[in-house]
């Protein structure tokens, strides 16, 4: 079996490696229906996060189940299955408070970019959809995986309620996803960062009502504007850096909250300047499993349409071209079909 | 009239300056019941926090009203009145939200250890009591101004509900009356970290349910353990250092909510470590004037007895008495009475 793997910096091979099988009793592998390249592949991309080379890379995934291990009662070799980018055991007391990505038997999923996973903790870790998907649901589906469940926990985390209005910053596929989130919990106003028209528009069609090009203290004073000096109720934090986290925190009001989801690079965070902000703030890393069944009916249903965050879809095996287009910004998120 | 004045580190004079007046339309004259020594009023005191000389003291209140600007028409002479440390309009966006303490209109109060005081924005930040109270009410109704305001603020920002289990970092007289909050709000187990035997006795008094003296790592190994493994479910954050606020967030367990009220001093936050511990974290100045209805009329039914931090009493003439004992931690709480 090919898999994919990075070897340094925007050094990304497709390359033969062992076929994954089953390990643990708890475990399941499943046939990749798609996979996909992560804004968070792109820090070690781009060798801003080091790693020891060479990395298997990948941690979205949906497909058919293959093989099971002995103790997995609640999936079958036939099913169509999404899980989680981080495994959990869904029974422990960090998931039954539904933080099932601080789930204390946690594994990260590593090695997705590939026509065959092995996933850990199958159980507590991937929900079967109704049926056989019909194709053309299949990237919609991918998305629940992280991208769009990520995009979700901003919004959850930021307490996003109907009536608010919501500042999203970023315009990478989660910050697009946060505002589709943001639609379906009811925002009435939805203030989207971008300064890219194609990123606009899908921001738009997923439910901005406004768009702010600005960034940093000029993008806040923006959002000042539009919300007469107050500021917004919820900002979703969808980039990581720390000029974008302060551009979150500015841009709530007090007693507002933000939800961070980017995975923070170089975020220090001054006590005492935030105290003064009065803003609430809450992320981590996406409790998608806690999320999974609900997406999956709205996505199953044709509620929301999230596949539309992927502008390039590319053969497996061209995996190296889809980090490329992503990191030169060409493509919002590449979508892989083995 | 003789009002007290900090000089320099350890140098607290009362000494004559004008009697306040009436300056705008919406002031209160208020003639002092009873003020005292706040923990923060120790930062400058000890040199800690720099400060223009001198700097007029104190910010914590309670008293009759003397005299009202012709603007003002919700409090009149005659009544005893309470007010927050910050003054608010309570009629902003921000006040509206119930952060009255972010009044787009506050100032702070600084000159309460004094006989009389001018309070701005008197509609918005004053609360008559239904009466004239008894003498030996008058020490729990100050505690509303600041120091139990704040302490109920911390479980407030910590989401504290019924059934949970909740963590008090600092035995000072916030952390003391944290608990006190806690208690009143349902929490279920209540830790107290202290190491001192008057303070441990108060802490039980008002409803800590544990007592854990470690500190640092060796303090948030013991409420792990005392939570098997988990963590507590809120984390009252009541000192403002650096050692105290990361103490506060790895007790937390995922999910949960750290309520920090202690000003922050030299707090570095790492937006990574914070990330990966899914803790929710809010607090800030206490907005005091939302809680001031409810806490009065806990207050005045007897319902809590949070004057019990105040284990010194002295002549308001003998401010500087009271600033040494509590820096000397001979005093948890100094009372001043004019």
């Amino acid at each position: 079996m090919k898999g994919t793997v990075l070897y340094g910096p925007r050094d990304v091979r497709f390359e033969e490696r062992d076929a994954p099988e089953i390990f643990k009793p708890t475990d399941a592998i499943i046939r990749i229906s798609a996979t996909c390249v992560c804004g968070s592949d792109l820090w070690p991309y781009r060798g801003i996060s080091s790693f020891p080379e060479p990395t298997p890379m990948g941690h979205e995934y949906c497909g058919i189940v293959e093989e099971v291990g002995s103790a997995v009662a609640s999936v079958k070799p036939g099913q169509f299955v999404i899980g989680s980018f981080a495994t959990s055991d869904n029974t422990c007391p960090h998931c039954r408070a539904g933080y099932q990505s601080s789930c204390i038997h946690r594994e990260f999923i590593s090695r997705a970019q590939a026509p065959v996973l092995r996933v850990p903790l199958a159980d507590g870790t991937l929900v079967p959809t109704p049926g056989i998907p019909s194709d053309d649901l299949i990237p919609s589906l991918l998305t629940i995986s992280d991208v769009l469940g990520t995009g979700w926990f901003a919004a959850d985390a930021a307490n996003v309620k109907p009536g608010m209005t919501v500042a999203v910053v970023g315009d990478g596929a989660v910050g697009l996803l946060a505002v589709l989130s943001a639609k379906q919990m009811g925002a009435k106003r939805i203030i989207a960062m971008s300064r890219h028209a194609s990123r606009q528009k899908l921001a738009r069609e997923f439910g901005a009502t406004d768009i702010v090009t600005g960034r940093g203290d000029e993008g806040v004073a923006r959002i000042k504007e539009l919300t007469d000096g107050i500021g917004a109720d919820a900002v979703l934090e969808c980039v990581g850096t720390h000029e974008s986290m302060m551009q979150a925190i500015h841009s709530t009001r007090p007693g507002g909250s933000v939800g961070y989801v980017g995975v923070p690079h170089g975020v220090e965070l001054d006590g005492e300047g935030l105290f003064f902000t009065h803003v609430r703030l809450h992320g981590g890393p996406a409790p998608v499993r806690r999320f999974l069944p609900e997406l999956i009916d709205m996505v199953w249903n044709r509620k929301i349409d999230p596949g539309k965050v992927f502008d390039l879809t590319l053969p497996l095996d061209e995996v190296a071209e889809g980090y490329r287009a992503m990191d030169e910004r060409r493509a919002i998120k590449t979508l892989l079909r083995p």
